[in-house]
């Protein structure tokens, strides 16, 4: 168990927790709660959905011609993602314009379809995909620690959750293969679907943005208890970690620190607050670079 | 295994059913969903959960008698549920007007509390209040014949959810002991939560009016598979039960048919199109005095 892990602050920390829960919280209350983007895979250079919706939006443009007058089609059919990435960026700095365009064509992207038209759109996704940087499956991009320590945590009773923020649809199709959970324990965004002659057919309307503060509402309103466990890896997590760790039980807050520029990437970009507040609250960090023996496998 | 059951059509279809289903489909599939409100438990002469909420407002007003003075307050302060049945029957007849009011308080009647807080509430309820016609308490309101049939589904690698317009959080603290049914497999209506400072509270927001078409929808977002086992009893359950069958694999829906005024209540108002569709459906139809030797237990 956590072969993949040297021996450090981290693993024992982790032992640790999962020997005293043992000792003292029963079965049922053993929620351990997982983001998923950049905790359980890689989420640079960017979100593996990212590159799932701008083949899609190219295939819109393909499909009418017509749209490639305007953003973000113009950028999806020229294959330039930094238009993408740009927009983000923008957005971090006040000016939201492009997010808006982008967010319109995302929502509109997959909607209209089934909930089984939609997962088969992303098993194809993921049949052929790769990633452009590792160059290795998208499905190969999940953190061998990560799929220890669910497993690990699973042999020792717990029940896991993935709360992303995601697309709920996207991620679970791939979630029981890649990490042993099934469809019903994936917690993630989601566009309103509506029901139509015993189909489900999605819409291009917003739900769910799960992310921040959402994360707990989420978890219980899925859940319904207070998770004794919680990894992440930016700001987007704090809430949940912090959610986690505030209740009476034992409880362990797991953020993964993105360090190791060799294996997978170097950033804090959008972890700044997370990786202060780890140190105030008692958070046990996670270095790639120096806790993991190993990143990926196979 | 269903002693409770008289043999007859209706235990035949749901033995045979789970004949098929134990040979062609696999363990994950079994989804079984049940709504509550009716099915598993009495909805007569009124909603348990309007107990629970008038009980609530009842002390609102004793701690703020000014209250008093307008609806649903002076009914509440004067036991008077009449009132609140005719704002449900004046809603039927086209005026909302009593309704609005009614839901006004009942959003707000638990509202600004942490969860825990609000299942405090919900337990101290549950721990003195009894039914006003069948004078049990409420947690022996569940129907002997619907808890063996959750069992049995469950010995054949079924998953059991509640799926009921009634309040998610109403009903999670009761349902794992009355049905085997934990937290996190009950769906139902939902206020919306906010997160503050490690813990969750209640709104006076509406966020799911579990009803209807918004069943199915629910279940695709909690659970991310079909069904293929529902139970009802009303209107509200006919887009679950038909999304249930509307898949490929076998299937079964039942209907309770509430026809017994010796041992429960005998009604069909709020059943009608259900118990129409029934027939043209194909659904399986049990009549509690013809099909169940004992209603209650204990």
């Amino acid at each position: 168990m956590l072969d993949s892990w040297h021996d450090g602050p981290a693993k024992s920390a982790v032992v640790e927790f999962v020997g005293r829960v043992l000792e003292s919280v029963p079965p049922e209350e053993r929620v351990a709660v997982f983001d998923n983007d950049g905790t359980l895979w890689c989420e640079k250079p960017a979100y593996i959905q990212l590159d799932f919706l701008v083949r899609r939006i190219a295939e819109q443009v393909a499909a009418e011609p017509g749209l490639a007058d305007k953003q973000p089609y113009t950028a999806a059919a020229a294959g330039d993602l930094s238009w993408f990435g740009d927009a983000v960026t923008k957005h971090y700095n006040g000016d939201d314009s492009d997010l808006k365009v982008l967010a319109a064509a995302v929502l509109s992207a997959n909607a209209t379809i089934t909930t089984d038209e939609h997962a088969a759109r992303v098993n194809a996704f993921f049949a052929d995909a790769r990633h452009p940087v590792l160059d290795r499956p998208y499905t190969a991009c999940g953190y061998t620690p990560m799929v220890e320590l669910l497993l690990y945590l699973e042999s020792s009773g717990f029940t896991n959750y993935i709360v992303s923020g995601g697309g709920r649809d996207f991620m679970r199709p791939v979630t029981t293969m890649m990490y042993g959970i099934p469809p019903e324990r994936v917690i993630g965004s989601s566009v309103g679907l509506i029901y139509q002659n015993g189909e489900l057919l999605t819409t291009a309307q917003p739900e769910f943005l799960n992310d921040g503060p959402v994360k707990p509402v989420r978890i219980w309103s899925r859940v319904g208890r207070r998770p004794i466990f919680a990894a992440g890896n930016s700001n987007g997590d704090i809430e949940m970690l912090q959610y986690t760790t505030a209740g009476s039980r034992p409880s362990l807050a797991l953020l993964i620190h993105h360090d190791d520029a060799d294996r997978e990437f170097a950033y804090d970009a959008g972890a700044e607050r997370a990786l202060d507040l780890a140190v105030s609250h008692g958070w046990t960090r996670t270095s790639m670079r120096d806790d993991w023996r190993t990143v990926f496998s196979g």
